[in-house]
């Protein structure tokens, strides 16, 4: 299966020599299989299986959403302007309870349409009933990383246990697509023993690790009063960042301290801005976690405290909360903030060969139409993407080389069957 | 000319005696002329001018942008993540020593259809040229409130003469839709004599006052040093508040002392939290504006500021921002922050009879398709309006009983053009 997309304009994310972003310029892109094979100018004599106009159109590398909860789609609008304890303890737990496999599988699954439709390429997940997940991911041609969320209670042998399984059995299925972690809810959430066990395991399989951490000033205090430390020294000292990837999840209470630790145990922080201003969590200090070399990644957390997975307003809302955080207009340039949602995603989620576009480089790309108002004077297109566009500004998907989207029509997906499903089982959850 | 809208989902954003919001209802819509006549069950007997199928669609009053420079789409993209003196000095500044009429003629038409586009159905415009941008307005079937932004310096004497003239030329046009203020830029490049002289006038003529006020800490550091007060005291003792509405945009740094009188004399505060995030100015109380019963509307600032018009996007922003501004998950909830840009929006720019809808309201409102993933599962359509949906979810706009926009086709405006004109009036400004 080949494609060659013609004279299409390219921002391939790469960075010059200078340091600078190579602009956007003009070309060709030749993809052959699930990989990029050339970029530039494409010879017109060759016959490709697909061929599309690149006319107003922009390709870049498809997004990736490093941190959320995709079944939680179905709770979306269902609490919102409550308190973070009266809303899990009056709305999302008792459903929690009652969800089975069905409604994992249909509230995944209008989370990946919502994400193919907004030009999310891969993403992480952390959740139950996994294969459920798994199952919509090998469907629907993303990419995604899978962990079962793990909390400590009187069933955590047995959920341990299928979580490990589950990371075994999928590891590299659907072709690569699917990538498998063990999740660890939480510090407050997971004694140091149960830990340590997680640890084991994770070292046993090869498997890397997927946490929330210093989420809330109330956790950092939660955690201060149990062991005496703040949650990242508590997991230093327990040997959590060792030896294993980490994607850490919101890092909004993380002090200047603490940060060389985590640059030198590599540790990639999934930062989820408006996750982070819908619970009044904090504003995480991503410009200073960005200058001591640690990886910032971009995420949507669930739909349930966002309320959309557009990741196109997640970058939006991550440059803009860091400028007036840091009181900055230049805190978070743009082409930073479009880094941290494609290279610096790949790299969270170990994603080889992805986050850029070049000859080799798997093809997880997403083209743009750029001809609408706001895209409007084209003095700068990476200007626009961060500061102007949406997600429904994609006009086309390409994940691994199969197109997933075509003109906003999604051709792995039964569309308006998701959406019926989806609000049949929130609608049967929610007993009205 | 009358329009049926049939069997529709319908949020009126009218409060109940409970004090509530009235729940989304279904029902049927009838417009005569440019008003409503009716809301809920129409006579089928009826014959109408043109009949709307209402399914999958939801009917809101059209939402109200109070803070504006529209014909600055012209410098969307053109000079970001710069520090505010460097960007003015260096990059707007000299564009606008070369714009000429034509050049806002274009702007100002790109921008009303981003703005139509997006369910915006009234705006406030602050900026020179004036009598291009109501030409525009006239053409494009929107409503706005215009004055021509005035700046003291050698040629003030004409600039004051021709925002008198065109206030008072204008007020009223295109059937009512076009209404104007006079428009001091603010406290720091406006002498006292200067605000006098403008006040005067804007008493003779009967004339609102839309100035910008409290925006940054060095524009009050700068009227401290001056006057040795902050600017609401200084402009509270020339008596500026007294007598005449006024709509003071974003009102970053009002202090709780400062808000009672401006309650006192019904001062509007057009909120733009976008802009105030991107500009690195910082964040509103809004909520303690509100509580001290201020009318506090919703804004876009210009594109350069932003970078777009989507003032459902701004919706979300003032929410966000808020609960993360008080560290509060309930500061400003959907359906207050959803009256923020249509009640107090309308209120704010003394448009009458608009802001809700009902029987012998102003016929200006928007058909949203709730049929998209971000709309799914369908628990609470408020929610999902402010926490989920953007301006590209806005399928009808209809304003004055006219419809503009129609399966986001736009009726009164060619768009390839104002795109392309605007492109190439941008192009020959930046001179490349």
């Amino acid at each position: 299966m080949s494609i060659l997309i013609q004279d299409v304009s390219i921002l391939t994310m790469q960075r010059l020599e200078s340091g600078e972003i190579c602009p956007v310029y003009r070309g060709d892109i030749v993809i052959e299989g699930n990989l990029i094979k050339n970029i530039g100018y494409a010879d017109r004599n060759v016959s490709y299986d697909t061929v599309i106009n690149g006319n107003h159109l922009l390709a870049m590398p498809g997004l990736v959403n490093t941190h959320g909860h995709s079944a939680m789609t179905l709770f979306r609008g269902y609490g919102d302007d409550m308190e973070l304890m009266d809303w899990l303890q009056n709305r999302i737990w008792p459903l929690e309870e009652k969800l089975v496999a069905a409604d994992v599988a249909v509230g995944s699954r209008l989370a990946i349409l919502e994400m193919i439709k907004s030009g999310t390429t891969a993403f992480a997940d952390m959740y139950i009933f996994m294969s459920e997940v798994a199952l919509a991911v090998e469907e629907a041609g993303i990419r995604a990383s899978l962990c079962r969320g793990l909390t400590e209670g009187p069933l955590s042998i047995f959920k341990t246990k299928e979580a490990v399984n589950f990371a075994v059995d999928f590891q590299g299925a659907a072709n690569g697509r699917i990538t498998t972690m063990l999740g660890p809810h939480a510090t407050y959430t997971c004694s140091p023993k149960y830990l340590q066990k997680i640890m084991e395991k994770a070292d046993k399989h090869n498997l890397g690790l997927h946490i929330h951490l210093a989420e809330t000033k109330a956790e950092v205090e939660d955690i201060k009063n149990r062991y005496g430390k703040s949650p990242v020294e508590y997991l230093a000292d327990i040997g959590f960042f060792s030896g294993r990837p980490i994607l850490a999840a919101h890092g909004v209470y993380i002090s200047e301290e603490e940060m060389p630790l985590l640059t030198e145990k590599k540790v990639s922080i999934a930062h989820n801005p408006r996750s982070n201003m819908k619970l009044a969590s904090g504003m995480a200090p991503v410009c200073s976690l960005q200058k001591a070399g640690i990886n910032v990644s971009l995420g949507t957390d669930s739909a349930c405290s966002n309320n959309n997975l557009d990741m196109f307003q997640e970058l939006r809302a991550s440059t803009f909360l860091a400028k007036v955080r840091d009181l900055d207009p230049l805190a978070l340039p743009a082409a930073k903030t479009l880094e941290m949602a494609t290279v610096c995603g790949a790299k969270a989620l170990g994603i080889e060969d992805a986050g850029i576009l070049a000859a080799g480089m798997k093809a997880d790309l997403i083209l743009i139409n750029t001809d609408k108002p706001h895209f409007y004077p084209q003095h700068d297109l990476i200007s626009h993407l961060v500061y102007a566009a949406s997600g429904e500004d994609v006009d086309m998907v390409i994940v691994d080389g199969q197109i997933l989207m075509e003109k906003r029509q999604l051709l792995t997906i039964d569309e308006e069957k998701v959406m019926y499903q989806a609000d049949e089982a929130a609608t049967k959850l929610v007993g009205k």
